[in-house]
């Protein structure tokens, strides 16, 4: 296969969320086709993307068939089985690569990864045992928050320990999961760096956005930041550095908390980020053309941004407000095209445009 | 039907091609679902759409399967044969309805439609016959063009005449075709206002584009248009007033010549329209939104204009400076995947984006 994607090329995308959706969109600009391999029925990307596959990831032949579909493969989530990535990964080029998957899949990894490139973590320890909790919350104190090392996203898979007697309750919580304790760090807010390594190893960082959770999912990213300018290169520093540790092809979220000591690494997202929706709006080249253009083996898009931006998730029966949004001056609405709003279930987004420094 | 389209509702569009393909996009990002109807297999649309029906418009039966299929039906181009339209009509709701398509078909009744309205035409005159074109030369004077009524786009149907003697050679190239012979307005430039009016008869226009053409088709689009304060409110009444008068619901693009003496209109298009194409990146609600925000009962977007925007069409080999292309800051591509770049055939287009007023 060539490194270049050449017009007409397809993209295979595990995972049709509302990420796949909007990689999907953003592959059809460019000119590619995707196919969409998901083991849900009419998932969200199957609605604009040329081709879906509906199979368990334990499927071999249909992740082989697949694979024999499509030129490149990337996918929405990191948590995607380790066999079904080494089939598809002998087949055809999947990009961000195993590296970047491996470290982030893990939260042990991820924070050995990060502390090794000279990045700060908050206080952490691998807990295997109630007896290594104890052990663990003696030397980090409390408040802490005991989280499975993977598959954990918004806030599932954690649970905060108030004080040290908290302890056999919440390692019950985890029924025997291998978990990591984590400190808490006192910072003023969060931020997060929407970063892109391209195949040729070209680096292009957007702004750093600042965002807000809501009861453990993103409510709002903020465009510009509240930063300084020496802490806004910092940020960009560092996600750079991550980028090049893993030779990494692609987009990724770099999550930091601002402190008054400088910013703290808090975790890697080897995808497209909720908290770069804001590029849609704010951007030429948003983060999903980006990684896009990354994986096919295009020139990055700069990263420069026109636009201030406000992006609020629209989470559950926030899709209610929709009438209301839909009459705002300057509101770029994005729907995921999702039946059914549970509650915490991510419905769409708005980008709130203003221009640059108003 | 209830008029305002519900989530996960799904709009058929007739036609396939790059329009369809943007209003496809557009109309994912409201979290909806597009159906296409075309004659021709791999539409580009198709990419990004949630089914495809592959018939002729005259497949009675597939065009009623289709009809059952979706909530609304819109379109891309005008030239739909009446016979399709009649029993979409009266399955679905057609928008824009029935008597933009009729005015806009018929290059003759679009021009009694808009002196009707009191908006001055180029001189013109039916002919019928070689006889009829011989008397309209004499009336209307050289250098003048002859069209066919219908069926036009592009240049195609077209035959300039520089002296009465072209007369006889232009009617035969005809072959009997209904035709209208314009004569020529000395202009400075041409400009187009891509318009929109909602299911609740509000209207809202974006800022109008110069256009330059080359070889009969759309070159470039920029905003802002060299333009008086008081032409660019009379551009913009005007395409209200014939939104008005049509009864209109979506959006629809007004070409006009820009002269000493005023603004000369010269043709309409029911739908959205090349010389929209900067509003993707230069609005939060790009034409296609508004067109899909219309016809599915939506509050229009404002029309308001974040950025400055020079929208430059691929035309055939122009596709070759796609690598070029990709590397310039705040250029934004949009590529309709056609596997085969053919003389004139539209590849894509290039937003060149710019801060307002610089």
């Amino acid at each position: 296969m060539p490194d270049v994607l050449g017009q007409g090329g397809t993209i295979g995308i595990l995972g049709g969320g509302q990420l796949g959706r909007m990689l999907a969109v953003a592959a059809s600009r460019l000119g590619f086709r995707t196919h969409i391999f998901d083991p849900a029925a009419n998932p969200p990307a199957a609605d604009v993307a040329h081709a879906l596959t509906t199979a368990p990831y334990d499927d071999a032949a249909a992740l082989r068939a697949f694979a024999d579909a499509v030129d490149v493969i990337t996918y929405e989530f990191e948590n995607i089985p380790t066999a079904a990535l080494d089939l598809l990964e002998a087949m055809r080029a999947v990009r961000p690569g195993r590296r970047a998957l491996a470290t982030s899949q893990d939260r042990l990894l991820e924070k050995a990864f990060l502390t090794g490139l000279g990045l700060t973590c908050a206080p952490y320890a691998a807990v295997g045992s109630l007896a290594e909790l104890t052990a663990a919350v003696a030397r980090i104190g409390t408040p802490a928050i005991l989280k499975t090392t993977r598959f954990g996203y918004d806030g599932k898979g954690q649970v905060r320990l108030n004080s040290p007697q908290d302890a056999a309750a919440a390692w019950a919580a985890m029924q025997d999961a291998p978990c990591v304790l984590e400190g808490f760090v006192t910072f003023t807010h969060e931020i997060s760096v929407i970063a892109a390594r391209g195949l040729d190893g070209s680096v292009a960082c957007y702004d750093p956005g600042q965002n807000v959770h809501e009861g453990g999912i993103l409510h709002t990213t903020t465009l510009p930041a509240r930063l300084t300018p020496a802490q806004r290169t910092d940020a960009v520093l560092m996600a750079a550095k991550v980028l090049n540790a893993l030779d990494y092809v692609g987009v990724l979220g770099l999550e930091l908390f601002v402190t008054e000591a400088g910013l703290i690494a808090n975790e890697i997202a080897p995808r497209v980020h909720n908290s770069g929706h804001w590029t849609q709006n704010g951007c030429a080249v948003d983060q999903f053309e980006q990684h896009i253009r990354a994986i096919a083996g295009w020139p990055l898009g700069d990263g420069s941004r026109h636009s201030d931006v406000v992006m609020e998730n629209l989470i559950g029966d926030d899709i209610m407000h929709l009438p209301a949004i839909a009459k705002e001056r300057n509101a770029a609405i994005h729907l995921y095209g999702k039946a059914e709003a549970r509650p915490g279930r991510k419905m769409g987004h708005v980008n709130r445009v203003r221009p640059l420094g108003h």
